[in-house]
């Protein structure tokens, strides 16, 4: 394994990073063609929180939190922590100290393929975090992993300066280069969805919104009238 | 498999329905003889709501929403959605687009064997939901499944028609021509039970008021005094 | 199995678990050394309450909660009930009506590898849990296990009269005998931590403070300046 | 819950199902429409074998194997004993003496949602057994469950006199009236199948074998010579 | 937590080692009056073979194996290696150069709560394992655990010197003072279970052997003639 | 979601990847240094095989093996099917019907994150899977997903041409442009392991081979003499 930490990486633009975390991750997971979203094993510790950020990538290893202490100094405000394990592990790899030390360097949040603690403390300090587990368990700093190399959190691959958006719903990735296009998507798709949202509220049916009535009927859809008809 | 839509299902009476959702899942579920209690696996995802009503049963595939979309419109208000998968699957089925729709017809809820999405809006929409999972990962509408056969979810019998009540302790089906038998034993052990909370409250033991002293002498249960009689 | 229930066990000094209260799971656990956390797996059903007592011990057969009611009365206020069981199992052992009566023996809570059930009226009558599942099924009481006799919850070792301390990160055990020694160092920790906190709170890195960066060098830790470097 | 034992059970005739017996899990469960596949959670314990009966009914408590005793003399030769858990339950039911007495009333097997031991001698005595788990953990005989009455197990519902196919891909239920039908389109399927088995033996794709192309090429499927096309 | 080593332990006799080894897991559960069995998640990587031994405990950390390495060479032959991880684990802590250290001092087989790997090479050696993982994932040398303390391994408390009987079924731990208690129990059984297995074999049902029918009647089982009596 | 099949990947030399797979997965896996292991959740469905392959990669929908069928005529002898699924899923999603026309195109073998029938057909004809989960499920052919595209399975990222290593430990993966110099490494682990091997089995303890003793001494364990020691 290649135990480097990488300096400087390329984030998108504020501007695109801030939009995207309004549209929110179910709308922008569509926008991005259902890719990039992360299993849902890692969920949201602190509900009722929305974040979007430049993801700085960590890979440890199990039991072990060396890396993330490296990586912290390495964000820049607006940042996302990323982390994953060379194999699954709950420890609690992130706690209140490290949020304290990720909220001075202006870090939004933190997801993360392990555990997490102090999650009283971390919801008081409105420092979100998206984790498999929570657990007390602390971990050592004896073994290198890596900062800013391509990983796979949760089934995902995120590459460092990808764009990260969390919230109840889970975290979804967006590469770096596809950001703009993904938020064009998003937010045409919102536009799309406020009209037949407004259609459904009234009572039309999504078969006809969608059209479905046709294709239902081609894939062979038999509509009986009485649950008596089924044995006939 | 039978790829049908029954458009017409026979339901309890609203006032048993709305009698058995007062009584709460814990006392049907024990009303019941202990019988048709979904597995755990599926919880409450919008905590501190207690509903009940008649189950519109729903098979689908495996990332494939498509039958719920064929549901929705067969449903009469106080109907609750209850859906079935066949194979385990946590994609996120149904979110806030499909919750507009449903409460348009009056639905009160949904109950799935698989995951939701959009889960801040159905809070904010009051529109409660027990699911497995939580995931954003949208769904297609290629393979046919059917609405109102008897379905198994969450290890449970359904049959159109039963009666669901759901709750923070998870959810529990009534046939629906037991449910004033079961209505009327839940109102009994209500009466029984507000009579030993005012026993036990006061800090008379259960071994008392249920009289299992000598049920367990009979099975040899040994006090002893200290631990150190452990090694004697 | 030894199917006894021992009367009389020794507890810790109250003042002493009241202070190991305050401290919490996360410190307590590193203070023992990062010994003695039940596995994740039982988590917080009523979160943000924090508690600590000394173990009443329980082992139960699965599906079966006969020894509870036995345990309830062998109680002096301020005790934890901690639950395990002879094979994994999510039943809802416990409900508000054995609350009312912990409550009524001046029980603080309950800790149990297995289900509880009225989650919504626990919560409310601020009788806090901590479990592996939330089920409203119900158990028999046919039987025996046994009371006060050291048992294996989620992974460890709890002995009768060991203090527990449970929060929204999960749930410690200390020996009794170590409780005064645990707490004097969970006390040092916490001034240390305070300290360091004050230091990363105005963006001095863990690096300096834990003094990691020979120890990163020497572990052959390499910065790149950029991704691009990594494939020289 | 009814704690009944059913004495008398109808069967399908002995003929079809040793011919179901022959066609296997996977052709039958594609005859059945897909339909009545145990969850995969319950695998071949003694792999290598495959058998077809008539399935006796059995719903136990956890922890407790008392219903099988009382379901073995209800059995008639060449029956499969079919068992089901209130609670998810890895305990060890069913074991070498057990087996002993199912063979002496001419039983062919056991699927069970539960554990079971004596592995070892099961396989010696050619008694195959399908299991959620091998656990040497023994069973009480306290709570009583049923006996051929209609049961879920591992997802699907099992009627008494139903016919269970298990081999080593897994455990398939047909409905007793449905045995002969779901038989003669396990045969055609197996007509149907060595057709295309020497089709493709010989190199034929099976896109053209199922004259899958234009419905590729409908659904938008594109065809690129090179990954380097992917980028453009 | 205590990092330390400890070199000399006590031990059961040998002659009663092998005693409880013949008898097998599930009896020797049995005898102990169904205590000590490990959680199934612990199985047999080499199916087939029969150990018992004095156990050499390990408790080590995720990812490192180191501690496994200090082990062995305070082992002496006949001892088993039973290895305890401070968080789930699966990593391959063990394969065939540490199993071919291991069977040069004397070393029968292994027991972890972890993962192996070289399973090919261990059956071709003959060096048995029960894991909970197959991982060819190696692991680091850099963080202490201890060798010979008390460890819970699987669900259960193992000291150092237990005696370790692990088969097909599973692993069950015999505490070294009871050892020679449980083997005569252990025997008890066998002739017992023989003498059944002879009625068994014949026809004699289990409820007649196990005098259960009075039983059964008390506790309330209804016999009914046919499925058709249960809607009555 | 791109949904291509990508006809032409470039593959490593066959004199390569028949000597990786001569290494095995757990030696390639510490040559690549630790990098490319699937998780263990991917396990050999036809124990006692060795493969090693150009990878083809395929991305399906949960219940749908249409790619499948699109991926195997773009196959060359050697390859290997590799199966990752846009959500976790155990359908059976490859038999021997697809098996029968992968052997016809000359493939190895098929590792998959899904699961497999026809195991008994499989084994016997030879052709070797790595599978999640064993299903007798048939699955449509209603969605498209991708061939040869980058895909995440088990948790790894597969490129099309990349080397796959499967046997009973599991399966790695090999960047094609690594192959060689991770032979390289492989090989000169397995003369260094030869070594090793034979000091080992003449007793040398692993804590003088690996020259750990003094690295023990200064991470500060401690060795007792007896179990009485731990008191003090």
């Amino acid at each position: 394994m290649k135990t480097v930490a990488v300096r400087n990486i390329e984030r998108a633009a504020g501007t695109v990073i801030n939009q995207l975390e309004d549209c929110g991750v179910a709308t922008v997971h569509e926008a991005r063609g259902r890719e990039g979203l992360l299993k849902p094993v890692v969920r949201a510790i602190c509900p009722g929180t929305r974040i979007a950020g430049s993801a700085v990538t960590i890979l440890t290893q199990p039991g072990d939190n060396w890396m993330i202490h490296v990586a912290i100094e390495l964000c820049k405000p607006g940042d996302v922590l990323v982390v994953a394990c060379t194999a699954d592990n709950t420890d609690g790899m992130f706690g209140d100290l490290l949020a304290t030390s990720a909220k001075a360097f202006g870090i939004k949040g933190l997801v993360t393929d392990t555990g997490v603690r102090d999650v009283r403390e971390l919801q008081a300090m409105d420092f979100p975090v998206w984790a498999r587990a929570v657990s007390a368990k602390g971990t050592v700093k004896n073994t290198l992993g890596s900062v800013n190399v391509p990983i796979v959190c949760a089934g995902q691959v995120v590459n460092p300066g990808d764009v990260v958006v969390a919230d109840d719903d889970g975290v979804v990735v967006v590469p770096r280069h596809a950001a703009e296009i993904v938020l064009s998507a998003a937010k045409n798709r919102e536009l799309n969805e406020d009209e037949k949202r407004q259609q459904l509220a009234v009572g039309v049916s999504s078969l006809d919104i969608y059209e479905m009535r046709p294709k239902l009927e081609a894939a062979g859809l038999v509509y009986l009238e009485n649950p008596s008809d089924l044995d006939q």
